[in-house]
């Protein structure tokens, strides 16, 4: 059987063709000859990329209404992009994840970094859920979820289409399950001796963040023997670590309901019920409360949300980033440890440090840092994307 | 019993008092009133720093050789810098460090950020091994050793004035036994699970690297099972942790035939004999050679000696990590792992990476990042000096 000849872009003279040879994975809209044809290719269209001088250069995945014209998919021109090409590369991601990890808990894609851009899978045990944010991603779902199950022979996948970037790409929000049936509750996930209660359905993103994984284990390393307060706690990620590494109590602060509820849930799971608490509310008045109580802890983590999304927001988000610091410092212990984390795009590494030492000094407090941090190794990074790496974790002591 | 007033030293009116109010912890020679009372100050003095309005701003030591013409000891002025200010500085120290390792293995002091500037002390378990690398350092050696005795209870401290920032201060190169006795041979260090054989008389530096030993945990998970080659080993830093991991076969590769003996001692510690080899020669011969040969490995890491220690050899330096990474990624099996190192100064995180990752896209390989390393948490870092993260350590698939 012979398949259609895919589609041809070619990039303007003045685009880059040396970048692409050299392996970056995107290609802008204004690098793009668009003429009619171009600008009518179905979102999600494979296509061959070609050079100005025509010759072609990777297949990739078209999306005309987005910014990101196209994005490489396969160096290799006689490698046909189908189910056995999506076998292949989830296999590839899954060998990694088997050397590292002891059990089948961990981001198995990781976009880009993965082969598969724009595509993210965490894997819970027997459930995988597939965050499709690109649109040729969207249109092979169904291929992934079979590749998907016969790599990793997962019973259920979900689809979860709640990614901000799918808006990019013109895709819906609407999630759905793919094979197998939703988990009828959260979902126990073992992590650094822990266990967390992931809700696969209901909770933000895929319901549990991976990525901190290194750094729980740091922080539980601090925390022996001692009290913890885990601010900005989600479903309790540095708390319920510290209480597996020994810690003797653990507080565990954040806004949702839900989120806290799920943490104790984890809590009486690993039979901690006892050594831990939660206090709903603002972070930042939580802290001043706790302050005004004359609170300290041996070890205070704070892992607030995105504070600088955005170029526009990094001022602001450097301020606030500022204010947590300057908050936390007066509630760890003299010779105590604080742990700082920013999961913002915009504010790099030194941003982020400084802004956290300002806010360390404006408390009056001296500090050391020892230890920093970044996403685990589950979510690599492409390297041509290398400063794509926006979770950084800070560790002080005080 | 009144003891003599400090001598006072001056802040010229443009320097940086807020600065100093603020934490830096240096003066430059560029920012103090220099007369000829000052000049005459013995190196090592403890002085009181002012500002240009004369408010005493901390106890600093002053050495009027060196750039660096003033290091803050204290800023609390009713604290004298005497032995039991010492000792209170090596009990913090060693609380963080009995907190973080099982056993006494660690650099207990890393110098500015642990309150002692340019005082590095490591420990071997009933060893101690002293860097004054700054004159009021070398002043005090005999209290510190007394205080070191006395927090630790370690019997031996030897003295290692090899370091090269002595001579910036203007001292000699004269190592000495300050307590006890020196060891008669290489002194066993066990860490992540291997036994490394530290030479703490005739070594390079302290005669072992505690700085990698985070890096040397995780290259020990990517080498399960696999055969792994280790460039630049000194004494088998990566072979030997990768051999504890359970490595099935480790290659190490130096141009220092003690450095591999030591590291052959330590393999047959480990009951590892027969896994392990040693390959003497320059590393990039030995490179060259191994593709000659056709070999691949699991997992290769490069740790090699520092290329750009200066700002002056930053460019030779970069090309020569490109040139390391060049060699080192043919050697790499298909989805196996290669880690690279820098332990230069001038060479930054992106300036490495950027280096390191044209290196292995002109081996022809395509690579992940999936993680990145610093120094361990007892080489914490002053905040104001945060750049001063000389080590790091890449870990791609490729």
């Amino acid at each position: 059987m012979t398949l259609p000849p895919l589609p041809v872009i070619r990039l303007k003279p003045k685009a880059n063709a040396r970048a692409i040879r050299h392996g970056a994975p995107w290609v802008y809209d204004n690098e793009i000859v668009t003429d009619r044809r171009t600008k009518a290719l179905e979102p999600g269209t494979i296509a061959l990329l070609e050079d100005a001088d025509r010759n072609t250069l990777a297949k990739v995945a078209v999306n005309p209404n987005s910014r990101i014209f196209a994005r490489v998919l396969e160096r290799d021109l006689n490698l046909p992009v189908d189910q056995s090409w999506l076998v292949s590369k989830l296999s590839y991601a899954l060998a990694m994840r088997e050397t590292l990890y002891d059990a089948p808990y961990y981001r198995l894609v990781h976009a880009e970094a993965d082969g598969l851009p724009g595509v993210i899978i965490d894997r819970f045990g027997d459930v995988a859920v597939i965050q499709p944010n690109a649109a040729w991603a969207e249109r092979l779902v169904s291929e992934l979820c079979v590749a998907l199950q016969q790599v990793t022979g997962v019973a259920h996948v979900l689809k979860n289409a709640s990614g901000r970037a799918r808006g990019l790409e013109g895709l819906d929000d609407a999630s759905a399950v793919l094979a197998g049936t939703a988990p009828d509750g959260p979902v126990p996930v073992p992590m650094n001796g822990a266990i967390y209660m992931a809700d696969l359905t209901g909770g933000q993103k895929t319901g549990l963040f991976f990525d901190q994984r290194p750094n729980h284990a740091f922080a539980a390393r601090l925390a022996r023997g001692g009290r913890m307060l885990d601010v900005f706690s989600h479903v309790g990620g540095f708390s319920l670590a510290a209480l597996a590494g020994g810690a003797s109590r653990a507080l565990a602060v954040d806004g949702s309901g839900p989120a806290l509820t799920l943490a104790r849930e984890g809590a009486a799971q690993m039979g901690q019920t006892d050594a831990f608490e939660t206090r709903q509310g603002d972070a930042f008045e939580v802290m001043t409360a706790l302050l005004e109580e004359a609170e300290q802890f041996d070890l205070v983590v704070c892992d607030p949300p995105a504070f600088a999304p955005s170029k526009k927001a990094l001022d602001a988000g450097l301020r606030a980033y500022e204010r947590v610091a300057r908050l936390a410092a007066p509630l760890v212990k003299p010779g105590g440890y604080l742990g700082l984390c920013s999961c913002s795009h915009a504010a790099d590494l030194a941003k982020f440090r400084t802004a956290s030492v300002r806010g360390i000094g404006r408390a009056g407090r001296a500090a050391q840092l020892i230890h920093t941090g970044f996403a685990g190794p589950d979510h690599p990074l492409h390297p041509n994307l290398a400063e794509s790496g926006y979770l950084k974790s800070l560790f002080f002591r005080l």
